[in-house]
């Protein structure tokens, strides 16, 4: 016999965006939402009854009011309300996750502005009637370069190892970065700011033995600079720059000219916790 | 102070493509493989000591050679015989993915295939060294339609619900699908093939009063006809169709012609289960 | 002195799905349209006067309406309607582009249909109201692999090269076509799977020293089994399958695992002409 | 019969990143080379014979070891000497075409760099045996937004015509923008940099009625800023920002809230030409 387990649903990909004509110059908030919400919602896989299903649409709609009622706001205030809101008013729905990505743009005028390009700020919120609000955020497309500074040799060896020994080589990566903060009250915009910069910094200023080096320096300095903040997850492609051979044209090649593939490409994942980190809850789920 | 939590890394993307050219018509495995390892791997974190780091560029090469040896086998035999490699062979290593997309080719002559399109077969094999291998199939971009036989009425409101309940719509939905195999051992082709004729069967036949009645239909087809199978999970985002409001042209418009929408999108996603399935342990990690 | 060159404008990717509910099993029309006008437009260059532009959101309107309309066509059809649409009704435009790109789904059930895949079949028609109609079909994604039949050697050679000579490749490629038919007026369903065949016929079928050969004879295959098409453009992406080096870990490999690379790749592109082509006028533009 | 037409071959998208490490701090140039030669190619279609055919391995070879011979220079520079060099030493091909696209970094440390996003800088050089070289620069990627300063009304209207006219509306696009230069000497750099500013002024200084009127003042103030160009090509979405209707939930939306759309989006294209422009030749090919 079948058994129904975990689901959830909800309406992903809402395309909002709140200008703020009141500032000056004229600020813009450009956010992807998709709302996803769970609860007892066993009648309406087993017969279609969908009387404790509150429409997708209306999650839609939801998503645009709150945009105007909370005017312009940092995006993980708008996450914990709009997740609170679905939780707090229907009482089929014990528990909503908010996820956002925020897209950024500088101004060049009074009210003109340019996207600033790949860098996506994201944000996470689950808020479970029992268990409250638990709030993570991060960052996606930070692409990263040191040309010089890494090494990677003294590995482990098979009988399918041919890769040869490096002591000066490209290290690249495109950042993928969740943190959880502690509390889901905080000066979210700063302490954004200084776990990015923590990112930059520990990256440029790692002497790297291998990508796990670096990666842990990240998460631990993100620790440091953002005390706000309990646990750190990465995700870091190693982005290979290959030296190219130039031998058969006579030619060096001092770390000079390098062909950047596309795939296989390296994946280092990794989780770097403060040792008083609180309960994370289902802040990941 | 920091401390090092979970962790993994690998290479990812590995594009192999096996040729048997001693079947008539030849075929062809058309594969992206990643493998993603896990063990003590504390000091390399720590120092960039990389004496317990099996290169990934190693992993690519043993992804080739392994694709040599094994030949015109199904892609869960050889997942689980690349995940076993990596473990029984590097004592630093206790767990390994290997996560494999399968890209579909169709003779057209003897030596000639034409790919099949955007369908994709998925496996999924964690092997661990206390508990064993675990296989997970299953499917993506598997585009489905009714184009009637769907109402969607009776839902949840609140203040924010604008939207007319409708007894005949179009649904359309593209299918992420994975299927938990109770064993490791399987007619793995014959049991994909029955998996996913299960689903087309049962999107197909159900008379939907909601996306998740269907997924719930879909999942219970899996696994009667797939016994298998004991987990299955799905992702079904709700393709809106909307129908257009014709009448300022004075046309009518009876369920002729829609407008195929972007975002966003409804995103419903469940989990059915057999009675009696067996413990997933780390299948899904 | 600036002066306003080339221009026009329009709607593009308006993703409008028909319905046909009268035939057994259903059918669906599932097309992306974009609308391009040109005419007189300099005032609005200049001053921002819009009196002779048809909003696009007209043109939107527009292809929603005439799908209705017209119902269960050949996608040449509806695309020779639209544009003439455009030229007669409005005095300030004197041309226009349509294109449109087709999905194709297979029916399942009698009201459920399944996507076809990654091809996709293009209609391109511009209509002049000087010069007519021109109508150019063709289709994308079209992905061909030859395990066996292919070689390439005897090339040119300069310092810079390193490739050695094979006599046998796979040869695989993803088909861009193009093929502008003679008239405005045809059995468009007949002739589109007939180039479609002659393509599959000519590749498979041609033992081949080199991509460029391959393209003439499959240019060549069109026009001989669609007489109703005078020209054909072709764009072959080489999609490189390396043999991997096995012998480092002493194993053979005769033509069995491959390297499926991303970028770079050979492109090759070519026209093929029967020689009483008729005029192709701005079919291309 | 069939006539063989226009034809061309290369390689396409050659990744090669080329360091400078003598600069402080340490600079990289990030491009994605894509080659294309054409010359008398008959025989290789019509019969295979590859005598005439300089592998596109070859031409990949070549794109890397001028990186190394050019080192730090300008991509147009790197264009200009690779298409010159295939037309000078190979006496089959009489033309050459080099597309080349360049992403952007910004240094964090004396050898750490970040991506600088979406933008991209492209060069399009044709370099012709009889005709010489032409050059064109631009971009892709710049994504412009403005608040306020935008009107759409007096529009053309017919039956299908249901668009509300607005005297504030916000008006967003990403600019692809292509300028042809005069002559194939130049300072590309300057001359990047004040084209890329004249869009940026011109778009956010421009009071707009449409954005055609944006377009022809953006192609405009290039041609006044960069004398070097004399022709400029611009194809700019219209990337619909709607007002979303709160009044359903007794909301005010004081162009406030407003729901970025994906698909359908209008497309102006247009060139602006300076009155005394060179012959652009194939530069456009």
């Amino acid at each position: 016999m079948a058994i129904l387990g975990e689901n959830r649903y909800g309406k992903a990909e809402v395309r909002v965006v709140h200008v703020d004509r009141g500032s000056d110059p004229h600020t813009v908030r450009d956010w992807n939402v998709s709302v996803s919400l769970a609860g007892d919602m066993r009648e309406v896989h087993l017969s279609g009854a969908n009387d404790r299903v509150l429409p997708t649409d209306t999650q839609k709609n939801t998503v645009y009011a709150l945009a105007q009622q909370l005017g312009a706001v940092e995006p993980e205030v708008f996450a914990l309300a709009l997740a609170r809101h679905f939780v707090d008013r229907q009482p089929s729905i014990s528990r909503a996750r908010v996820r956002l990505d925020s897209y950024g743009w500088t101004a060049i005028g009074p009210h003109s502005l340019v996207r600033s390009g790949g860098e996506v700020r994201t944000v996470a919120v689950v808020h479970d009637e029992q268990s409250g609000s638990r709030v993570v955020g991060g960052l996606n497309g930070l692409t990263l370069l040191n040309t010089t500074d890494s090494e990677f040799w003294g590995f482990a060896r098979d009988e399918y190892t041919t890769l040869a020994e490096t002591t000066d080589r490209m290290l690249a990566t495109s950042v993928e970065a969740r943190w959880r903060f502690r509390a889901a009250d905080c000066d979210w915009a700063a302490a954004h700011q200084r776990a990015r910069q923590a990112l930059l910094d520990a990256f440029a200023g790692t002497y790297s033995y291998s990508l796990q080096q670096s990666l842990y320096a990240m998460g631990c300095r993100v620790l440091a600079e953002a005390p706000e903040v309990c646990e750190v997850r990465l995700a870091l492609p190693n982005k290979h720059h290959f030296l190219v051979d130039l031998s058969p044209f006579g030619q060096p090649n001092d770390n000079e000219v390098y062909h950047a593939a596309d795939r296989p490409y390296g994946l280092i994942e990794g989780q770097v916790l403060a040792d008083d980190a609180t309960d994370a809850g289902p802040a990941w789920s």
